[in-house]
């Protein structure tokens, strides 16, 4: 099996995983069958559609290969009809979601080089691949964005991201750097998810009284 | 009349509506008046914006002809200046409305189908033109999306964005697509608002207790 | 000094200006150190990129000058390490934001203009360049966008937008219209904040009881 083929199967898994975890957001905010199916479809392919808004790449990449929007729409029926069996199989939707974020770091970074961008701008564009859809997805259900919070989820990606921009530096074999990128990202998350590793917090940030600046306005 | 020209007056008449809506989201949620200009551009044009970045058709509609930043103009200023008979309007508004999702809709699969997509993207792209604007509208306003909740707006559109790619698929003459087009989705809104159908909601799943997933932190 | 020097220096200001703007929200948000650093770059370029996507210009500007990300990590370390300082240099980081917004139009303007666009696009994609980022960075952290809420703040964007736009239709020499667009901007922000003008409200349309309306479903 071609390092290609390789990848393009671990971004549909990971594509599906995501658009379960979007779906299943939509139904705790009390959703419909439709808004399942956006949030589904936003949190799987949104990373990717940003990054690829930022490059220039039109048209997207889910527009022209229908199995992305099939995949959602998957999702979406299954969540839907099976919801007993997946909110129990939290931890097979971690892991899948671990791999998708691995992969989708390889990919972001991978078009962004192919576009030519520099090290710093193709490491912040695989890093929004692989979490761009997270937030659009907490931000549409109006919930904070938890890649943004403590969890390591976001570092992951940087790391990875990070490495595979060295490796192709350096002149390594694309499968050795693609699978170390992919292998890196992966492995913190699930190692972090494991041993319940988080980021340093900003807390002491918040003794200040809230209100009393016009950038800290509250909802 | 020329089906361009019916299709021009329509498409102005709906961001119009659509514009009206964005300035009263504002005025509710306590904006000032540039507020409710941003919102009302937002609403009105957001779904069209969203479909051209994707495809990347730019620069943009609306960038290009300056009647679609007057018309948002002119509706924050009759909603601030003439509030209590546009609250007391809502029919007239909510019957706009409707005719708006039915000419974006066609507007957005046209567009799509122009610049070559498949059946499934022009669809789910025809439907983002249509709904696309109200999402953000209800996102900046801090609001649940109304749209991906129960009432029968996005279904509407879907239903005639998917015959619309049919009829143009059979071959059928343009006027006769685009006009059944049009008249399913807003017929099919105005039916539902007359009779209250709604969509099958996901309650079931929010008996699972909240905070309990890293995809389930809560605002 | 060239003007174009001057307006790159005064250009880095606003967005380290931004970005510092971006990173404390964050913190007050309870965001961990990545999410900082993410919402100061939303902040800093969010405005730049907007009106970028809007008029197709890819890859965009922050992607090929790898100073604007630098730029936002340094603005996320000092908000870090020095909190207690940056939270009592308020007055500081207010002057520096409303030169920010000065320049942000002014560039705004010009990348409009070069583009072809007519004079109420060029209006508002500089006035969006300028607050675009502040909206984005209250979205993300769910928080409301004060920029629509009656401070003087887009109002002073939106004027020297215009002032800018009908020298330039005037013929007036190039150094004179952007000081003088810049000026305006800054100047009204700065006078707005000492003596505290504000925008006239819409509370009264809140009168209106809430749900009440498809369009005004509350959070």
């Amino acid at each position: 099996m071609s390092l290609e083929t390789a990848i393009q199967i671990m971004d549909y898994l990971g594509v599906a995983a995501f658009a379960v975890s979007g779906a299943l957001k939509a139904g705790r905010r009390e959703m419909d069958l439709f808004g399942m199916f956006v949030l589904a479809l936003i949190t799987a392919v949104g990373g990717g559609t940003l990054r690829d808004i930022l490059l220039g790449r039109t048209p997207l990449f889910w527009v022209h290969d229908a199995n992305y929007l099939g995949l959602c729409v998957i999702a979406t029926l299954v969540v839907f009809g099976l919801q007993r069996w997946i909110t129990r199989g939290e931890r097979a939707l971690l892991i899948c979601d671990a791999v998708g974020i691995g992969v989708f770091t390889v990919i972001g970074v991978s078009c962004a080089q192919e576009a030519g961008v520099g090290a710093a701008a193709a490491i912040a564009l695989g890093c929004l691949t692989a979490i761009g859809g997270g937030i659009l997805r907490d931000l549409v259900a109006l919930t904070r964005p938890v890649v943004l919070h403590k969890e390591i989820y976001a570092l992951a990606s940087l790391g990875g991201a990070a490495l595979l921009v060295l490796l192709n530096y350096l002149g390594a074999p694309a499968t050795l750097s693609v699978v170390a990128c992919g292998v890196v990202v992966t492995g913190i998350r699930l190692l972090s998810l494991h041993y319940g590793w988080t980021v340093p917090g900003t807390a002491f940030l918040t003794g200040q009284p809230a209100g009393e600046s016009p950038f800290d306005e509250q909802h």
